[in-house]
């Protein structure tokens, strides 16, 4: 069996941080790169400043097949992620004819080709270009790493792009059941299924229902499908002698 | 002036990274936290493995004031949170008297008292408990670490608690001001406004409007009112003086 390609999520933006917005892009991605067999193992949001993002990348470029952040990547004088990046993996940055060649078919050459929008054409030595098919301004890969717009339906329409840029593997299949009994009592039985099929990852999550009570679902995940079914049958037997057991409490 | 107090989150559970949930916690800590003058200054999601909560806990608690993890204090065998912090921490963890008697308060001392139920009462030695009026199982804080629940409602609840065990710092004060320009036309101006108050954080954040065009909301923070007042009188007149200009493009 080959290695199952890993993946790490860098978040860009104080407005994350300091609570102004909540990030929606990880969960884009994580959906993506589950369908392509990618694992996604963490995501990190930091704020805007070189430092912050150069550590991030450097920590985890080594560690993970690709990286992919978000943010940054604007016309204002806090996009900076561009910079940091090329600084991290110290490759020459600056505007490259390419990209500006995207911009100017969008402003043309005159005054609407402002300074700040030509920032936006500031690309790595040797970077591949990332389609922006919303609004231009192109992402882009640089070895593994992927750097994409923080505006929510830029970075999902430059993740379409780069969806092809990547080698998937095997993927992960899953499968959900609803469980009407609450996680202290099921706990026991619940482990000892997880514990016999080791192949399997098998996690049970809570909700608090608007009505009052708990609210479980079972969730197992395998790239084995054999193996899954076979979990599956299990959890169903175990669902079946727990009928009749208490349904409140946590 | 003395130092700001910093904090870093730790999102726990598989269920962030595989995209099934959407992370909801690390945002409502935000606003805690900047309400209280602490700046968060990184959030890690990373999967519910011993390896990588021991990892991300002693990566962060020598550099911040503070430490905050949500996800994986319940009663399934997934739930290795508590263990993993006492680990990480190298700090002896069983179950505790005090936490015990708040399940035995709310299950009794008869069968509702399960061994899974049990498991939320593992606390380490010494460490405070974090009241959790929503269903009782209690988080707690081992040194600068504040172990909290993934379920929203019981988060939110736990650091109401745990609001009241931090030592906060001067706060940030904010202000936004809607702007009808697009980032590539104010990019220039706002840069020299940015480079003339360096005491002041200036942003700007676009958004993709429904009916098409981009909507920019600019976003200057610093705990120095008085800098911020001076911050925003000239953010007002870099956009008189930008009047007529193009309200199209990125």
């Amino acid at each position: 069996m080959t290695e199952t390609p890993t993946a790490a999520m860098i978040v860009i933006g104080d407005e994350v941080l300091s609570g102004r917005t909540r990030d929606a892009n990880t969960q884009v991605l994580a959906k993506m790169l589950d369908e392509v067999g990618i694992d996604l193992r963490e995501a990190r949001a930091i704020r805007d400043g070189e430092a912050e993002i150069v550590e991030a990348v450097n920590a985890l470029r080594g560690c993970h097949t690709y990286v992919f952040t978000s943010g940054g990547i604007g016309p204002t004088h806090d996009d900076i992620t561009a910079e940091a990046v090329a600084k991290a993996m110290d490759t020459p940055i600056g505007i490259r004819d390419d990209a500006r060649a995207i911009l100017a078919a969008r402003y043309g050459e005159g005054p609407d080709l402002t300074d700040a929008r030509l920032r936006m054409a500031r690309i790595p030595d040797g970077a591949a270009l990332i389609d922006n098919p919303v609004s231009g301004a192109p992402g882009f890969r640089l070895g593994n790493v992927f750097v994409m717009a923080g505006v929510p339906q830029v970075f999902a329409a430059m993740l379409d792009h780069a969806r092809t840029m990547v080698e998937g593997g095997a993927r992960m299949h899953d499968l959900s059941i609803p469980c009407p009994y609450p996680e202290g009592v099921l706990g026991e039985p619940l482990g000892a299924v997880a514990a016999a099929h080791p192949s399997v990852s098998i996690g049970s999550y809570p909700r608090l229902k608007p009505g009052g009570g708990w609210g479980v679902t079972l969730v197992a995940r395998s790239r084995d499908a054999d193996a899954l079914g076979k979990a599956e049958a299990a959890l169903h037997t175990m669902l079946a002698e727990l009928e009749g057991a208490p349904t409140d409490g946590e």
